[in-house]
């Protein structure tokens, strides 16, 4: 039997320490490692890498910490639409939604537009709708509405009025959650869901429901899910460009997620994070902003996370 | 100054021979000729590659004869859903629209959301009324509407009620229009439109506004438009694909090509084809299927356009 891993972020985006009280940042800690021991149950049990990194990504959706489902960003018209991807290294089947509104969990769209339908990526309320039809949860947009997500929209648009020259900052730009897993057989999986980013113009898809731009899964080579922004990653092919370096070119996970983060993403000066794992097992998580959400179990079982700079041990998987 | 070159297609999925008259067939390969040289007079005269792949799918979404803008295909509801990108090899720039309904020239509003957006991809409604501000050609959705495609669509809906098992015929599945070109400069460009394919559900995105599916261009390597099931395009990051062969494992634009459409594409059963140039302006126009609407004008200027195997030259450019 081989080895198994899982690998997850909550965004690029990490706010500065001192936004946020401990009992937050605590909270947000547990609710990476609660996302990691629901993907490392169905791989220890011998269960797909496919069902592991969905339920991973499942309940950052559900999380308020997380710019994905629950807690997503809002548009520059006040409400939310979520896009998300999945896909399967082992047959590269791949599904997608964009700008869905009503269904709680867009990864859970995405894994049905994979397996019930003929396409890979599908938008707007046609996504909703067949999202309905599937027997997803069906809620109202205001369920993905949270305090911070409206407050810090309403921080833009006053600065915005005011005319006053700061750049959004990071955390209200680059949300997104992401998992990737190798499952016993060797199959590899990867799935990636957003809100976007506060004030995003209405209609804007980013990389999150793209394969090869913010989520891309090939047995035998790696499982890549990306944050950060998300032009840039769709521009730069950003996760399929991990597994061509290694595919064609030879180069390690660490050696092609290094120069995909730090020098192709890093180049156009845009804050880009991500976590990858290889057919072996081996995971990497780099990023170039302050800090990135993020976790992972591999070899020792040990669930480790982190938000900032240091990875905090929280107990065996 | 350095060779130019333009390559297009207008989708690999060409009737057989004998569905339509000879007078049809001529107007589509003068259709071919003109959006040839469109492209042509641009880069004769020092133009950009970028506005050459815009001007000749210009022609080809205003032509009945080809499955983009008008002469579209329609979706399942009976109406237009239209994609399309496109992208500049020199900055790496892209932009693209999906499932709009009421721009005249998609590939238009794909220029206007790579230069005058922060986003690479806008969908939906927000799409058009983006186009419309931008003061592109509004058009009602019944502009795009031909005889041929609604004729074919009721077909396709007879056949689903008898339970016919026939499927339906590469003709009916792979429209899709695209242009690749090489400037004095050394800029590569490509742009991809589509309807979809006839019958295709609604909200359905392919490949054609993806950037590294159906589109991708970068100097000093190549710019490719693709054309076939989407689906699979988007899977294998098919256009992407081409570049990081040539990129990463040294193989050439005919071996990489070749590689992506008769091993990659062609082992998921699917018809295939796309148009490439490479820096030097080296052309090639490989497919699988019965045939493929393209044409392209090279080193020796002369305009050669085919729908079937051979290529039938038009004259000097």
């Amino acid at each position: 039997m081989g080895p198994i891993a899982v690998a997850i972020h909550g965004g690029c985006g990490t706010l500065a320490r001192d936004l946020q009280g401990e009992a937050q940042w605590e909270e947000t800690r547990q609710h990476l490692a609660a996302s990691l021991r629901a993907a490392w149950a169905i791989l220890r049990s011998g269960g797909r890498a496919l069902d592991a990194v969905e339920a991973a990504v499942v309940v950052l959706e559900d999380s308020p910490h997380f710019n994905a489902g629950y807690g997503a960003a809002l548009t520059e018209a006040g409400d939310h639409e979520l896009d998300a991807s999945i896909m399967d290294g082992a047959t590269l089947a791949a599904g997608g939604v964009c700008a869905v509104r009503t269904l709680r969990n867009p990864v859970r769209a995405a894994r049905a537009v994979m397996e019930r339908s003929d396409c890979v990526l599908i938008t707007g309320p046609a996504a909703d709708e067949f999202g309905r039809r599937c027997g997803l949860d069906v809620v109202p947009n205001d369920h993905f509405t949270t305090a911070r997500r409206v407050e810090a929209l309403a921080a833009l648009k006053a600065r915005a009025r005011r005319g006053t020259i700061v750049p959004a900052s990071e955390a209200e730009r680059h949300g997104t959650v992401g998992a990737v897993a190798l499952d016993r057989e060797g199959h590899l999986a990867a799935a990636t869901s957003t809100g976007g980013f506060n004030n995003k113009p209405s209609g804007r898809v980013g990389d999150s429901p793209i394969v090869g731009a913010g989520t891309y899964a090939r047995d035998g080579v790696c499982a890549v899910s990306g944050t950060g922004q998300g032009e840039i990653f769709m521009r730069r092919v950003a996760a399929y460009d991990v597994a061509a370096r290694m595919r064609y070119g030879g180069a390690s996970l660490d050696e092609a997620t290094r120069a995909v983060v730090f020098e192709d993403l890093h180049s156009h000066g845009i804050g880009a994070g991500l976590v990858a794992v290889d057919a072996g097992g081996g995971i990497v998580a780099p990023y170039n902003t302050l800090g990135m959400a993020r976790g992972w179990i591999g070899a020792d079982a040990a669930v480790r996370v982190g938000t900032h700079a240091e990875m905090i041990e929280m107990g065996a998987a």
